[in-house]
């Protein structure tokens, strides 16, 4: 078990506020201290008592410096954890991770920034919400959740078991992973969807005849399937457009990939076919049970 | 109120099951047959108790007529409802209707067969699950869903109130659609989301890098987003395949439509786009914000 006595979080929205919440939970002998960016956030996060000290930006780089801290996490946007990156101390016994959503830039910002054997693991917990702000920040946000962890060149191996287990201790469970492997992976189970998700609302709505349906009823007149699919549509603007910046190209790929699924579907249902094939409709819905086992690990 | 005393619910799988054990609750005086195709089934119905009698379909057609009941329900495949539709006696009092997922079809056989004016109202009752048959038959299956009802020409216009009444009674809420606003707009609802989610899961696992890091964890590495929007993936074959055929061209357009709205996205990501265009995106997540407000009626 770590031993930390003090942890910063850099930036305390959903994310930072619910592993504050967390950490004086698993951790009650550390002291935590979250920095943010407005006064307003400070009066939110000290009003709820999410952590122990908060600090604007400003004050903490005024009064406190990194290497005061056994273990930093940093909790803002990937743009914002690469700037900051450039400011960290390049020697010390500070363990520093980050809960980015993508990892290939942060990746090459750390092994360019130190020079020598280093203590930052990037870390991509992954449990999203609908919600955002340290007003709906929840101590068990992390509970059972996979915590990918990535391991850059120059950092010690030792430090990778830190942060997992640091991880493990909050209560979810982890995956090492390298950066690329992360981007894409992430990019065909986590980006394709909320894009597929978002244009199925658009396609619904700009048909006259279903919109007309739609308006008429006084109550929602979509079934489980489309309230399913549709619950990522438009979620969280502004995270997911730093995302697609940093993860364009396996987003573009993966996005490729599936429209080329969706055109041999959309061939099959040609009218200027004479018949509608249903063996090669049977083949894709039973690749998709099959390709479902092994995702859901049913198998 | 119907005071319905004998009611048919022809074919008892997960709906027709349902729909008995919801009758039996409701309407505490009728009495319900069912029919079924194999005698394994019937030993289910029996011991499951889910209607007071049940008929093989050989049993019905040797010793019943469709007259004999009050109020019959169909509650097989759209193609069977289809031919036993030729078989209805034109004249008398039984009310029909159908639990048909597709409308079109259903409406042209009984328009041309009946002659006169006739009390057959099409039912499209939105509650499906991932399971099916009777064994998953459940009292409260209809409880609080929308149930579409579809008036053919001939229909007599307080039949329709009849049955909307009938479904009311068993706890779901009703809209009347014609038969092509009906599978025009179900197309967009629900055919193409179910499409949509087979194809994902089909596109995640054809990627070498995301399937070696799925096969390489214990645990499933998807997050909520994409368990939601792959839960209906491959589903119910059997029906689906059915869907699809009665609905070939409404589907077709929703899948065309989609892939331009996919489109549009790619051209967005393609890498020979000096800058990734984030106001084009941003301007399509707002667009499926309003859009999911609207369908949602949280607006």
């Amino acid at each position: 078990m770590n031993d930390w006595k003090n942890i910063l979080i850099f930036g305390m929205g959903l994310m930072g506020g619910s592993l504050s919440l967390a950490i004086k939970k698993k951790f009650p002998n550390a002291r935590v201290t979250g920095v943010v960016r407005s006064e307003n956030s400070k009066k939110t996060i000290q009003k709820k008592n999410i952590s122990h000290d908060v600090l604007t930006e400003s004050e903490f780089y005024q009064t406190k410096t990194f290497s005061d801290f056994d273990f930093v996490v940093f909790s803002t946007p990937v743009k914002s954890v690469i700037e900051t990156i450039l400011k960290l101390p390049k020697i010390g016994t500070t363990v520093y991770t980050d809960l980015g959503s993508t990892k290939e830039t942060i990746l090459t910002a750390v092994n360019s920034h130190f020079d020598t054997a280093h203590q930052y693991i990037s870390s991509h917990p992954m449990c999203g919400s609908e919600h955002s702000g340290p007003e709906a920040a929840k101590e068990d946000l992390y509970q059972d959740k996979l915590c990918i962890v990535t391991k850059p060149e120059k950092a010690k191996r030792e430090t990778v078991d830190l942060v997992r287990n640091f991880w493990e201790t909050i209560g979810s469970w982890t995956l090492e992973m390298g950066e690329k492997e992360h981007d894409e992976t992430l990019s065909y189970l986590s980006h394709l969807p909320h894009i597929l998700s978002t244009l199925l609302v658009n396609t619904a709505i700009a048909n006259p005849v279903a919109k007309k349906q739609i308006e008429e009823s006084t109550k929602p007149i979509t079934g489980g399937g489309f309230r399913d699919m549709s619950r990522i549509a438009g979620s969280n603007p502004e995270m997911w457009l730093s995302i697609f910046e940093e993860n364009r190209s396996y987003v573009f790929n993966s996005l490729s990939d599936y429209k080329s699924a969706l055109e041999e579907v959309i061939e099959i249902f040609n009218p200027d076919n004479r018949s509608l094939d249903l063996e090669k409709i049977k083949a894709i819905w039973e690749k998709s049970i099959l390709a479902k086992e092994i995702i859901q690990k049913n198998k």
